[in-house]
């Protein structure tokens, strides 16, 4: 089977890989229909050290089962499925209140001895615990959106709910990148009234306009902080959703925050240390967030694509096969691309 | 009147100054029965820079009204009371949610033309909004532990409040100064069923076992971090109480918590970013606090220290008069006293 493997930055290659079998009774085999390329590749394909072995790449993807372990139920030949960025048993103390992303027995995709998701075969560790099956055929045209249940829709929903956001709310969304975007969607289904996007690419601001933003700043830094307390009567906004992780990003998400407000971050950090933490403190503002437990949204978020009322599969602007997935990360690091599909 | 000012470093000064009087109908006048010198003094204690005109210290005091101002009602010559450690109007919306230190019309005490605590009389701007009345006599056993409520019992409780204190929580308590020590009894009264305190300071520690600590961790940094696992099955508290400010402790604060749980930071910050933005990231622990609003608070503790149900009034080990104050400073930056007591 082919795999997408990444040697340093800018190196991605797709190579011939052994076919995944199941080793463990848990196990099940997944042949990939949809999977894809996300943000947080672009950090490792920027600056990764170079790495003999290379690393398997992706961690989101929808497929059909081939193979199930002797203890996996629930799931058969044919069933078509997504899988969450990390596996999980859906049965430890962290899984059962929501927080798939610390269980005791899961872990992400590609690392050593496992497979990754952009690639045509993976062996589902854990497979009962991890996948949920979708009630659609592969071919539907709800791939798309279904596709971002594994990792963008929910990590924008992540946001959203750690920033506290409700009914009447006014939201600010750092980051026009597709989890950005689908913070907006997520922002809009929790009963946002206002909703501020913060980015500067004019294709991106305009799907947020569409998912719901009211208000566009592209300004940066103190300007842009400015902006987003004119747009809200000096107020600052009730929550804010970090989609980026950087020190700058943090730094304007903490300034456009009003006292006792939230900040739910989701953009991997790129720094060790968060800015800003006298005036996060004399405002109250609440810092939190990290790898969205996004199996644990799925129950929520799946009937809204199944029945149209959202529609996260529009951060899709590129579909490539396996062949066009090192020019799909050239597109998305060129901000030529939002979010580029691959059909395996 | 007299009035503790603080010119720099180690230079506590006793000074004679013009008693206040009503200047705005909604003033209140007070003569001082108790106050107090707090954690937070000791910062500017150690390392402000020297100021000609000085700074007006103090911000927690009980008295007695002495006059009212033509717009404050339910106060009158007399009457006990207790000023929270700033002042607000207690009808703005932040007020109205309970967060009363970002009342848009209040501010701190010993701001320029403003009294502070440290002293014999003080001007009470917003009256009414800022004062609670006492049902008690100012000879009052009690007096100590209504004092706490003005800034040291409320602000730990707004610790375990934000860290999301629970009935059966684990809790860490990161400090043994007064806050810390009434933020134990904060996380017993909201129903921790393991405290432990953070702390190396024999009668510190042995004040928190009274007051509900379970275990003592007295190690530092990463040897405090493993020592905290260790006690709670490798798993971290759900919630750790950050009262100290610094670097190291904030970076203790985070390693000790367990995945998904949370942080409430009282601790002046004395760094300008906090630390462990990657582990607080990958554990999805949550970080909030700031300057306690102990006016919302009030409503809630007083009756607890009326009927006795908690005494945080034992933090005060030693009480000093007016003259008193500038040893109180270095008996508390020496670690010789927990907390000093004032009767001016």
């Amino acid at each position: 089977m082919r795999q997408v493997v990444m040697y340093g930055p800018g190196d991605v290659r797709v190579e011939d890989r052994e076919d995944p079998r199941i080793m463990e009774p848990t196990d099940a085999i997944i042949r990939l229909s949809a999977t894809c390329i996300c943000g947080s590749d672009l950090w490792p394909y920027q600056s990764m050290p170079f790495k003999e072995q290379g690393r398997r790449m992706g961690h989101e993807f929808i497929g059909i089962v081939e193979e199930v372990g002797s203890e996996v139920s629930g799931f058969e030949r044919g069933d078509l499925v997504v899988a969450p960025f990390v596996w999980a048993d859906n049965t430890c103390d962290f899984c059962r209140e929501g927080l798939h992303t610390s269980c005791r027995h899961g872990r992400g995709w590609g690392a050593p001895g496992l497979d990754a998701g952009q690639g045509e075969v993976v062996r589902v560790p854990l497979a009962q615990g991890t996948l949920v099956k979708l009630p659609v055929a592969p071919d539907s045209a709800l791939m798309p959106s279904l596709l971002t249940l594994s990792d963008v829709m929910g990590t924008g929903h992540h946001a959203a709910v750690v920033a506290r956001v409700a009914r009447g709310y006014r939201v600010a969304v750092v980051g026009d990148g597709a989890v950005g975007l689908c913070g907006v969607i997520a922002a809009k289904r929790l009963g946002a009234e206002q909703i501020v996007i913060m980015g500067r690419h004019e294709d991106r601001v305009a799907l947020a306009r569409d998912f719901g933003a009211t208000d566009v700043v592209s300004e940066r830094g103190e300007e842009a902080v400015a902006r987003v307390h004119e747009l809200t009567d000096g107020y600052g906004v009730d929550a804010v959703l970090e989609c980026v992780g950087l020190d700058e990003s943090m730094e304007t998400a903490i300034g456009i925050a009003r006292p006792g407000g939230a900040v739910g971050r989701v953009g991997v950090p790129q720094h060790e240390a968060l800015p800003a933490a006298r005036p996060s403190f004399y405002g109250n503002i609440t810092i939190g967030g990290g790898p969205a437990p996004v199996r644990a949204y799925i129950d929520d978020l799946l009937p809204d694509v199944l029945e149209g009322r959202i529609e996260p599969g529009r951060v899709f602007d590129r579909t490539v096969d396996l062949g066009g997935v090192p020019d799909g990360y050239r597109a998305m690091n060129d901000r030529e691309s939002i979010k580029v599909l691959v059909r395996p």
